[in-house]
């Protein structure tokens, strides 16, 4: 077909390009895309898990170095890495999406083909979704169901004082490879900027448009119940201890020289002239789990990170204070806040 | 709080005003607003129904003439509508918001306590959601699951050669409600235009601002299995009859003489010089629901219209031909299509 943007497509027309990219439907579904609605079989002695979130262009990403692939993966990733911080299991998504009718079909083939790509690879199945097309800028909603048995599910409000709080993997990566990506525009170009080496800006890049959301931990910690409250970084390792903290009415003390800042990140922050641990403390983007752990399921904690696919580090201590300090050379001082995405000036975080 | 757009409030604090308008949660929701997700007990022995539909300012509604209170309230009742074509009684919801910067707060406020009032109507929990702001118009996206039988659950697909197409309520007022607001929007008054009486006028436009899905007479249908295929009108009833015709392999006959048109739009139709017939088939924004009924089902469908809240009325047959088609005048010509809202030009129509 000669056309070059989706207001030359047909609804039906989208809805069939999404469909061929999708493997064989599962037994439990037993309405799929194309009626009114979808109809599923719940899974058995399961509690269902139900989280929507929503990348909006202009808000979440920038589409002049935001390719189609990473915002369809990121729409999808975001969503995830909720579920992970529940301790369950993908199931199905919905897609919802707003298309501008400047959209070029290739753009929105890139992006389903990359959406649906990290679902298939995290065995989730597309039951439904809905298109639409807008005159403002790309919105792409996307609910998702995941499963847990009852005693699985990782709420924010389950940590009490003495517990050790961890994170996984890196933090900093993504701030640091979005700042990068706002340089290169700023200047135009789509070279490696500063002294960097392009290994390590090519690594914090691929963090910020491809994060892998910690499904298999999240699981694996949900079954092995060796975390009592849990939450995702979308908003900053900083605002998750916060909101952890609030949630289960303890205090917390966060040890800055404990925190795994990601190695190129802390390289590029020195560059810019930052402090390399604020900025990985209060920048958002990183989808890595925090986990409040009681010191007695520490070697459950132990048997998660061998079975999984990401390092542990402690970092902190919740208390019995209602303080919520970050610890530095000795002296303790009140841990900064993340973001808050409804304040003006503040980009390309994500909403909870 | 002095401030008067949500730009000048923070995400938790509107949070905050969404969640003091719900009810108690009900025992199933074990999770709800304020974690990474919302975790459910599935309802036993029933399958689940889940739709996702999004409301564009623009593409849906013109903010010029639609008040907050009709925004919130058609944002969930075309969700339920999807729900009413299942056969599904609805349960539980989740909200995606993004809000332009300069939405008064007041607006948002009235917005959210339309939609919780018709959730409420329908016994529905609003279990989670997302808040985000956007440089672009307001969308609205909601995500709704509802509960059926196996047996109790209605497709497309079902219809036969020899079915009768039966329609609930009345079909043109919606489309005669939006034609009125439009046209005072043009002439810059909101007083009645034309020579239709104000009684009338408020009628067509309360239809179209207001929609009722209709919950209770799907729900009834799909309890006693009167129809064998089922669907809304969200695109116009012709283009659900094409819909349901091809998803169930079969040709169809609409009577126009058995049309239940509004009569008040009827009359706003004939002082706009159209085709009142016309207008009324390819209208859309109608949330009826279309039903093709097996001739020995008639007893049931009458026991469903007994104890429901609305009429059916007979429209056509399905047939074994593959030719859908309007009968006029004692001559049968193409049924035309409904929105192709994808196209340019066509406004105010909704997604499927």
């Amino acid at each position: 077909m000669p056309s070059d943007t989706v207001a030359e497509r047909t609804e039906a027309q989208l809805i069939h390009s999404i469909k061929t990219r999708l493997p064989p439907a599962p037994d439990w579904l037993a309405v799929g895309i194309g009626d009114d609605a979808a109809v599923v079989e719940p899974a058995r002695n399961r509690l269902e898990v139900l989280s929507v979130d929503a990348l909006v262009e202009g808000v979440h990403f920038d589409r002049a170095f935001t390719p189609p692939s990473a915002v369809g993966h990121r729409a999808l990733a975001v969503n995830l890495s909720d579920l992970a911080a529940m301790g369950a299991t993908p199931r199905l998504a919905l897609l919802s999406l707003a298309l501008p009718r400047a959209l070029p079909v290739a753009d929105f083939e890139q992006m389903v083909a990359s959406l649906v790509a990290l679902a298939v690879k995290h065995r989730m199945t597309i039951v439904g979704g809905n298109l639409t097309r807008t005159d403002g800028p790309l919105v792409l909603d996307v609910t998702v169901a995941g499963t847990a048995k009852r005693r699985q599910v990782l709420t924010r409000a389950g940590a009490k004082p003495g517990d050790e709080l961890y994170v996984t993997g890196a933090i900093g990566a993504a701030t640091a490879g979005l700042q990068m990506l706002e340089l290169r525009k700023k200047l135009s170009t789509t070279e490696d900027t500063g002294n960097t080496e392009k290994a390590i800006a090519q690594n914090c890049i691929q963090r910020y448009l491809y994060p892998e959301p910690r499904v298999r931990m999240g699981s694996l910690i949900g079954r092995n119940r060796a975390a009592a409250a849990c939450m995702d970084l979308s908003d900053g390792l900083a605002e998750a201890v916060h909101q952890i903290a609030e949630a289960s009415g303890v205090g917390a003390i966060v040890d800055s020289e404990r925190l795994p800042l990601d190695p190129g990140a802390r390289l590029w922050f020195q560059q810019c002239g930052g402090d390399p641990m604020h900025e990985a403390l209060v920048g958002g983007d990183d989808y890595e789990l925090l986990l409040a752990v009681r010191p007695r399921a520490r070697g459950r904690l132990a048997a998660a990170e061998r079975h999984g696919d990401v390092a542990l580090t402690r970092i902190g201590t919740c208390t019995a204070e209602t303080s919520i300090l970050l610890r530095h050379g000795g002296a303790d001082r009140p841990l900064p806040h993340g973001f808050q995405h409804f304040n003006p000036g503040n980009h390309n975080s994500r909403p909870r």
